[in-house]
């Protein structure tokens, strides 16, 4: 029986089981901790890594995809070509009063929504005839409160106006605000050792632009035609004013990003196999399909560089969340690039007998939310014989552990065997010995690391050689046969 | 035929090959790059990712040693805790004329031979009793010129008044520089929106601080007890005045650290233990052992933190180089942080029945290193039939691609039965189709990037389903059943 989870609670409820078995610690937290970092215990590297790696072999196992890892810095130009050093800002605003510092855009949700309703009444008396007419439109389209709170907050000459009325959410000074400005969102550092702007160079805020300044680079070692793609996993950083749920806003976080090359005229079909084959892969590792979803960006949202752009969403506790972005970039970036760097980002094409700047199609997956919506989506609370067992339901695939060893006593020769067993196994998989307590007990710490098979030694094992077999989710035992164990496992683990 | 290599340009060659074949290219290369920061291509993210991938198997899959994944960005107290804010830097002087700048212990390798010896007669003439007195015990036990001039610049008093004899070696102006300062060489950057000294951040310059920060929490969570490791693969960051050597002197980089936490009374025993396996995966990984050894740090030149240390070098087209070190940290690093975060640092060991701080034995590789050192050593020239053979003998473990597979003519149904054999293979291997050009030339393109296996589908194979796989280094070729192929490849590759 599957007891009914409660929402508010669960991410808390994974904070501390992936701390307490060793999935995720916060960063130096001997020191405190460093908001929006985060580090991967023991159990966490191996999910992480085997979620990677999967995303690496269904990639760039195939012909017409080739891998890349490019550095962390790169050269200053590159966020000029991109637009990243105009463009990835947000908007803050101090209080006077206080000096707290906010995010213009998500102001309200330090607001409660009848606070909410006060101010945008006492907004509404002070507006003119122009700003009435917006408003109207606002509220029209938004009845919800928290909605047309923020839609105001877009909106720039309403935004001010009702700065005038709001509180600040630390201090209480009403009205108090500094004017909005634009916060770029890199972090900044220096090579070499002048700190002048000349030196300034960016830790780079996604993985994306390492592929494309090296598009001819790599065309011209990998031989490849269009179309092709580019595959490459690596850490990002985002300086977020306010980081939260977890792992889900972080200022490190890790990106699986490819990056397809095609002709333009093919973008759209390209476009489409692509979202269909990235939800598929979250399914096909296990995700729950009915928590994933595609929102489709509606045109007048785009970003500046999509023809077409559509996210995957999973459902997390806290609501819907991107895991990752599908976009039709088209020829923005090598475009931007070619311009930028002075250098031909041009293709030619030797069956078209056509030079030009291929379109590009993006599948840009976060490792860092992947890992968090695999970890929610394999979280289980059920109630067996009147007991609690958590349990982690990953895919075999991802399960940090393959297979736990026990023997059933520390004597009568169980321990040497489960010994053997244990060296057998484990130059093909991460397995795990423990001889410590009851079986029950060793079960349920397997189950709360999502080992699929826990393999016990006893007392007819010294008679016949086999095993039990436990499976993880069903609870449902086998015996095997020791010298049949390894087949066993590597064909359910495929 | 070998054909002795010219160590004077085979670093050249290999940066060239690099480029052409997809191992590696210049960061932001159409920007110009960025000075200190290399890309890994198509190739060179397989071979990175395999050495990677074969550590962590080394490290991680067996009983006593735990993964760790640690943020890049740390609490800033941890770098006052490992002395690195205080201790991380480099001596550096700047000419007046010019404003050009120079790590102050390296200067010399910008001055010839010659000049060198002027600018000492110089010196000489100008020193007092004392001075003179410290002069002449270098000059004794120096007498290689090269070596007796970086000697006196590490003498504070005779360096002063060595710059005044010296010229700039970029402008030529002599005696015009200023008094050599610390330049610290951690990369500097701002967590928030604020610049402030009180936001300031470091990009980690090794890895190592993750592990120690976290040595309780892994503990904790994995119930490990003493001797136990923690491994960890990631990337740090220097900025280094003078990069240098391709691979090797580079701003980022990636490690693969390992700590292994012990009772301080048994630090030698695992100390030993670690230097003789850790020279031992290079070579069974295929690097040659008469360029491996090791060099023992005298007691005297010893790391503030370190009683015992060696360095496994390599040797390098340009001399033996460090590509990793293993040191005995002693309680240094636990025991401040203990002090500098206030949180007991201690272990309770049940056997022993005391609480103390464990001693660590470190393990430190270069990833970038060993990338460089593998494909050095696996580069080679051969004459064959009067034409050259560039061929990259890897380990098969380590070869970026596992086999290539080519039909004899693209026509009669071989292209067909070439792409069955892919499709059953590309699963389990990384594998590479080339139907373009003699079969020869295909050769020659896989022995470049140091394929181990190339399988041919022939006339005969039409007849008896049978393929012809040639061996790199040998060229010698057999015949092989398609459905013996996968385990005939599997085991060559194991």
């Amino acid at each position: 029986m599957v007891i009914a989870q409660n929402k508010n609670n669960i991410v808390e409820k994974i904070v501390s089981l992936s701390k307490r078995k060793g999935f995720v610690f916060q960063s130096s937290e001997i020191y405190g901790g460093l908001n929006g970092c985060w580090d991967y215990g023991p159990l966490g590297v191996e999910l992480l890594r085997n979620i990677k790696e999967e995303w690496w072999k269904s990639m760039t196992y195939r012909e017409d995809i080739e891998g890349l890892d490019a550095s962390i810095l790169m050269h200053p130009r590159v966020w000029e070509a991109s637009g990243h050093v105009e463009n990835f800002t947000d908007p803050m605003i101090d209080c006077k009063q206080c000096k707290s510092r906010f995010r213009l855009d998500t102001l309200g949700d330090a607001i409660a929504e009848k606070k909410k309703e006060k101010i945008i009444e006492a907004l509404l008396e002070n507006l003119d005839a122009e700003n009435k007419n917006e408003f109207t439109a606002i509220s029209e389209n938004h009845s919800d409160i928290n909605e047309r709170f923020e839609t105001i907050l877009e909106n720039p000459n309403l935004a001010l106006k009702l700065l005038k009325e709001a509180n600040c959410p630390t201090c209480g000074t009403k009205g108090e605000f500094t004017e909005p400005r634009s916060f770029n969102l890199m972090f900044k550092t220096f090579v070499g050792p002048i700190e002048s702007s000349d030196n300034a160079v960016y830790l780079r805020p996604e993985t994306a632009q390492g592929i494309f300044v090296n598009f001819l680079n790599v065309q011209g070692a990998s031989r490849q035609k269009l179309p092709f793609g580019i595959a490459q996993i690596g850490k990002a950083f985002r300086n977020e004013i306010n980081t939260k749920n977890f792992l889900f806003r972080t200022r490190e976080f890790e990106q699986m990003e490819m990056q397809y090359f095609v002709r333009p005229a093919e973008d759209k079909s390209h476009y489409d196999d692509w979202k269909e084959r990235r939800i598929q892969w979250f399914k096909d590792l296990g995700m729950t399909a009915e928590k994933l979803r595609f929102h489709d960006h509606p045109s007048d949202k785009l970003a500046h560089y999509a023809k077409e752009a559509a996210d995957i969403e999973y459902k997390f506790p806290f609501g819907w969340g991107e895991i990752e972005g599908i976009h039709n970039r088209t020829d923005f970036d090598l475009s931007r690039h070619e311009e930028y760097s002075g250098k031909s980002q041009k293709y030619f094409d030797d069956e078209l007998k056509e030079k030009f700047i291929p379109f590009i199609i993006e599948t840009s997956a976060g490792a860092s939310r992947s890992f968090m919506a695999f970890l929610i989506d394999a979280y289980s609370e059920e109630e067996v014989k009147g007991e609690l067992r958590v349990v982690l339901r990953f895919h075999p695939k991802l399960a940090p552990i393959k297979a736990a060893i026990f023997p059933l006593v520390n004597k009568d020769g169980m321990p040497e065997i489960a010994r053997e067993i244990e060296s057998e196994l484990r130059p093909f998989m991460k397995v795990f010995y423990d001889d410590k307590g009851a079986v029950g007990r060793r079960y349920r710490r397997q189950d709360e690391a999502g080992t699929p098979f826990c393999i016990t030694v006893d007392t007819q094992t010294l008679d016949d050689r086999s095993v039990t077999v436990r499976e993880r989710d069903s609870m449902e035992q086998e015996r095997i046969k020791i010298e049949e164990l390894l087949t066993y496992l590597l064909k359910k683990l495929r």
